[in-house]
């Protein structure tokens, strides 16, 4: 019989088909059924669910920094401007938004984003680098970090063959994105066994098999620290995987979301534009993305974020001015929002009661973050029959569960890949 | 001589090159210079630039209704609710919100979008319908019309021979999305003479052009109201493009962003979704845009809209779940805004002081659009050598201007295309 329907899965998109994202596997529909027998009374070891499955602390009871919110609402009203609801600083900042922005958030920006906020995060840059100079021209403001990483992709990937370097574990976005542009994922191996760190013989070796069979391999992605695996790269790290990408004439993309979100003691960020614009010798083209949905913010729903081009021709610089266009401008709600996070308040111009707060839940958020993150190694640690890396940085743990070989033989006995056979049994045979 | 960057127009995305928009042309960058120049001094006989590029309301100094700025200010900042800024029906209004998405604005929502919104959404087509059901289910919020027709367009086209339908003129962001998607254009021309009419007739031509030389015609993009052509389609026009789009099987895609904005004595919108739901005979695969950019709010710069996806297939309909899922959720301030568009406050449930601010701003800022049509139409007629369609409905004016024999030839003599050289020269010679 002949569909009621022109568009079906035989005549559609094969890119979107094939493109993987966790949202409607085995997992995530199990989640949806225990959600609703819970809200149906229905007796579990346990009362509630918690989707850790993306990195989302506003759900989890994390709050939002009062200022960033009062001077938004005021941003969004100007009417509050008049009253005396906010301390005058708050009100202050909020003007020098309406001052430098006459039209408000309801106009069209500028599509590559306001100009005072690429001003700022030039500034902020800058000072995060140690004084490496960063033009506002470079930076695009975005919605998210999704939004630039799509725009990135699409630019570079000219054919099927072309193919990208990926971090295995990874973030599910990557994938699904090249399988969208119809192109290769060449995945090179995070070392577990020596915490995660990447060695340019592992990227070599994954380059070359790659090459070897066909692929063009066109850009390097690189997460910085890791998702989900926590690492942080070591200056030197960086500088082989920078000399890796010269060798082989790769774009670098660096996903620096995490860049704020540093525990190990000790430890600190050194950003891909650092590495990249102090060293002479490698030159290469780069790409880094930033996010407000991250960070000690944490404002996810909000989508702000923004991405800089360091080294870009300045012809292919203009094709991804005519993409960004395409689609109009970020919210200006998250534009606001990234200049918050590049720009907060600080001791020399704030009254000391709102420079107070502000710094007041700033080390209460990194603090809950970094005790959060050495908890559930511990506990992960403690238990039989896992191992896990200590957190590093970013927001997750990502353990190893060693599965006994009758766990193995029941899983390949139900046609289950063993980790799948674990987690919906929720314990071990 | 190589060039120092890996990335170059020869081997970057050809289909990102093949995009045409407007955005850095020979008349964005004339203005430019202009804008410049005047910033510098210059005389000029015009004191200022404004661009009509885009519709952009705020710009030209209308007004955000006082009412949602004030609920999206409370929904932002919950501090709010507990002072006495706003008038409590206000804060009842935000608090319904913040009772629905309990974890505010700063979480990913669902990425369909907030469930209460898509159900008043449903509510709101089910009014304008007559009653015709709408399931919130079908319902995807987004950040503008923009990302719904990304997404729709990469779900339909499987490959390089399919083509999809779009009225000349255009917006023309379609032929930009096509040629991202690597996929054809099909032209279909509207009639001038006819106040932009589409007939039938003109609808096969180009689709059997279109087939004859190889293209696999998938889709039909209508503009109703017309952009940037200001006409409002009859319902018998309607039931025509229906009836087209059945017996070539095509999916049609329904650009109604600007539904509100209708100014013609007499006339009204009607919806694809009414007609096609109405119509038992023709039961067409339809997604239907809209948009809080447009309208009367003309919120352009927050980014929030919504598509609704009728008569479509469920595991289609499950792809284009998975990818809106890979780009996490739509803002969330641009998905309460959606939310005050489809439910603004009315005389039952709100204080008349409200309500009556409400409908007054309503009605001023319909009145200063019905105005400024036909005073636009009426300037555009007044001129010599120039004619213009009546402007029934949207934002726009389309005039012809008929350049006399001598400037064609200069044009020519030039280089350049006709109305380019008009544009460039601002004269007729």
């Amino acid at each position: 019989m002949a569909s009621k329907h022109f568009l079906t899965l035989q005549n559609m998109s094969k890119a979107v088909i094939e493109a993987e994202y966790a949202v409607r596997g085995t997992m995530s529909i199990k989640a949806g059924k225990l959600q609703k027998d819970l809200s149906q009374g229905k007796q579990f070891p346990f009362s509630e669910i918690t989707e850790c499955n993306i990195g989302n602390p506003q759900v989890f009871g994390q709050h939002p920094f009062t200022f960033n919110r009062q001077v938004l609402s005021a941003v969004i009203n100007p009417e509050l401007l008049s009253s005396n609801v906010y301390h005058k600083d708050v009100l202050k900042r909020a003007e020098t938004y309406l001052k430098n922005v006459p039209h408000g958030l309801g106009a069209y920006s500028d599509s590559q984003g306001f100009r005072m906020v690429r001003e700022n995060v030039a500034r902020y840059i800058e000072n995060r680098d140690g004084g490496v100079k960063a033009n506002p021209d470079n930076i695009y403001l975005t919605d998210g970090a999704t939004f630039g990483l799509h725009v990135s992709l699409q630019t570079v990937l000219s054919g099927p063959n072309d193919g990208v370097m990926l971090p295995i574990p990874q973030y599910p976005l990557y994938t699904a994105l090249l399988s969208l542009n119809q192109a290769q994922k060449v995945p090179y191996y995070l070392n577990e066994e020596q915490g995660w760190r990447v060695s340019s013989e592992s990227l070599q070796k994954s380059y070359d098999e790659a090459t070897r069979s066909g692929t063009n391999v066109r850009a390097l992605v690189v997460i910085n620290p890791g998702n989900p695996t926590g690492q942080i790269l070591s200056e030197e790290e960086m500088q082989d995987i920078v000399a890796f990408a010269h060798k082989n004439k790769l774009v670098l993309m660096a996903d620096e979301v995490y860049q704020k979100n540093i525990y190990k003691e000790g430890a600190k960020f050194t950003s891909f534009k650092k590495v990249v614009a102090e060293s002479r010798k490698y030159p290469i083209d780069l790409v880094s993305f930033h996010s407000t949905s991250k960070g000690l913010m944490g404002e996810c729903g909000i989508r702000g974020g923004y991405f800089e081009l360091h080294n870009i021709d300045e012809e292919v610089h203009q094709q991804i001015h005519k993409l960004r266009t395409m689609y109009l401008c970020p919210n200006t709600t998250g534009q606001v929002l990234c200049d918050l996070m590049v720009s907060p308040p600080n001791a020399q111009n704030y009254a000391s009661e709102v420079y107070e707060q502000f710094r007041k839940e700033e080390q209460g958020i990194f603090d809950s973050l970094k005790y959060r993150a050495k908890l559930v190694t511990q506990f992960l640690k403690s238990m039989k029959n896992v191992s896990c890396n200590e957190v590093e940085g970013a927001m997750y743990a990502f353990p190893r569960i060693h599965l006994p070989k009758k766990a193995i033989e029941e899983a390949n006995s139900r046609n289950l890949k063993p980790d799948l056979f674990y987690t919906m049994e929720g314990k071990i045979l």
